[in-house]
């Protein structure tokens, strides 16, 4: 296999909404202080108000662009990577680039890549790809996710889990950089493809015929089903993806896990007795951001500089479907 | 540019759910006798009835497996292109693998693309360029739409335009074939953001604050508009793409039109003065079939003989959003 290629992240940029703190959360829905900390590990989040998916992450692809060299018409690519969106049609990466502005003024490709949770993960393994083939210079990927919309309120589970957050980053290829890609991959386990679902609003449950339903409408997880597939699969999944690489788990510098939960994350450092400071975390005050979770956790990495240039960087997760991705790189 | 990339469509199947005549829905819809065939160009089309998005592209899959010397386990990677889908979460690809026969049996990532109506257009050039790293050695596009239930019954341009099919191809990688992808391209013309929109069902107007209602749910275009930047922007888009090449429209054999319309396709033809005989279409006995429309060409041309082995062919189209997007290969 190829590998190798020479693609870097030039720079970030991220979006917030509204800070909503767990006590909020409690109060409102009658949970006992102090719930949300003990079971998701959350105290805090954020949460969209007047945005749109698309407002936020046009919001933090100019962000990002202000924190490099490149102006909008450098871009070759946008790739909108995300589970939630705001209209069924047209595609998110559209509506996005229509919320720049200068959305307008150049016909930038957009295209959307869904591999839920995982979206950036896979993003960044494909738009390599597609750069280093020298179509493109510079593609930026941005996940932009609006949870708290889908969640129930008869759930504390996942109404005090989620959080809303948009996040983008600029790859660009650079055959003089030495900063590159190594590897990405993923597989799909079907036995877990309705461990994570929201039933209803497509064409199994169509609206006409299925009026707005609390259960059927929100975001469903099987947390417990979810967590047993994950320490079933994962470890032989991470042994797999290094089986053919020069390198080993031990030689990764920073490992960005998907912010799952909790209890996910502390499965995940013990399945793989990672040393503490080498996962890094946003849970405790962001929550789940979905897709936008790991790029937001490397944008704050790049910018509290614990990933800095020269580090291998490992981003590994889980995602609705059920599967499991990785993506290694050389910051 | 590197072109020239060595994939082969080995095989391609697909699966139709239940014919509907125009006169049917021309009679339940108050429509003067042969309106559908005036206006919208089609006589006759497919529309799901107890089939979802999944269920029909996994038959599409098994069929595409049964023409090739292949099997399940025998491919990398499944990639869902389109627009539609059966949940809002997880991605319509981890569905579709789960509705196969053998879908629990292999873990094959699946991933979804989402370009709208250009999703199998874009699919075929991000797969080709995931095949030409070798990492992948075969990989099945599956185009499955249903969006006839978005439909607004007071609308008769889009109720009898609109046909539902999944269709699925198998590329392989084979460096000794004499087949070849050539490249492939797109822009995004952000004014025609809206020309094409299904507003209700995402976090826009999110359904708990929006029942349904068949203006909002239901999918809306401005046809006129649509016509005018197509008629704008399409020649400039080609002339462009050859540019590059050592082709130019002359040398391509078969063109492989998106399915939008009669007066599309016919505005399409005037556009590039091209040979009848090489503009295929299917329009008449399918109708605008959004993401599924094109492989559903290809895989006929491929029966009916139309589409042989050395023809160079070109896929040509427009997507919501509003998308011009094109790939060019050696079948």
């Amino acid at each position: 296999m190829k590998t190798n290629r020479n693609i870097k992240i030039i720079a970030s940029g991220k979006y917030l909404p509204k800070s909503v703190s767990s006590s909020e959360i409690e109060e409102k829905h009658n949970l006992s202080k102090g719930w949300s900390e003990r079971y998701s590990g959350v105290r805090s989040r954020y949460h969209a108000t007047f945005e749109s998916n698309g407002y936020m992450g046009a919001r933090a692809i100019e962000s990002a662009l202000e924190n490099s060299n490149l102006k909008l018409s450098d871009i070759d690519l946008i790739i909108a990577a995300g589970a939630t969106f705001d209209y069924p049609l047209p595609n998110q990466s559209s509506i996005t680039k229509s919320e720049l502005k200068e959305g307008l003024k150049y016909n930038i490709p957009t295209i959307d890549i869904d591999t839920t949770c995982l979206s950036f993960v896979t993003s960044f393994d494909i738009a390599s790809k597609m750069m280093d083939n020298y179509q493109y210079k510079n593609i930026i990927i941005v996940a932009s996710e609006i949870g708290s919309k889908g969640l129930n309120p008869n759930n504390p589970e996942t109404l005090t889990l989620f959080g809303d957050a948009a996040v983008a980053v600029i790859l660009s290829c650079d055959k003089n950089s030495e900063s590159f890609f190594v590897k990405g991959a993923m597989k799909t386990y079907t036995e877990g493809v309705y461990h994570t679902i929201i039933e209803g609003g497509g064409n199994k449950y169509f609206f006409k015929d299925n009026p707005y339903d609390e259960e059927l409408h929100s975001f469903k997880m099987d947390g417990m089903k979810l967590l047993k597939l994950a320490k079933k699969e994962m470890k032989s999944f991470t042994d797999e993806f290094f089986e053919d690489l020069d390198y080993t788990m031990e030689d990764v510098d920073i490992v960005i896990p998907h912010q799952t939960s909790k209890v996910g994350m502390e499965l995940f450092k013990n399945l793989y007795n990672l040393d503490n400071n080498k996962v890094m975390s946003n849970l405790e005050n962001h929550g789940n951001c979905v897709a936008a979770s790991i790029p937001l956790v490397i944008h704050q990495c790049i910018e509290n500089k614990k990933l800095k240039r020269g580090d291998l960087c490992l981003l590994l997760g889980t995602s609705a479907g059920f599967s499991i991705g990785a993506s290694l790189f050389r910051y």
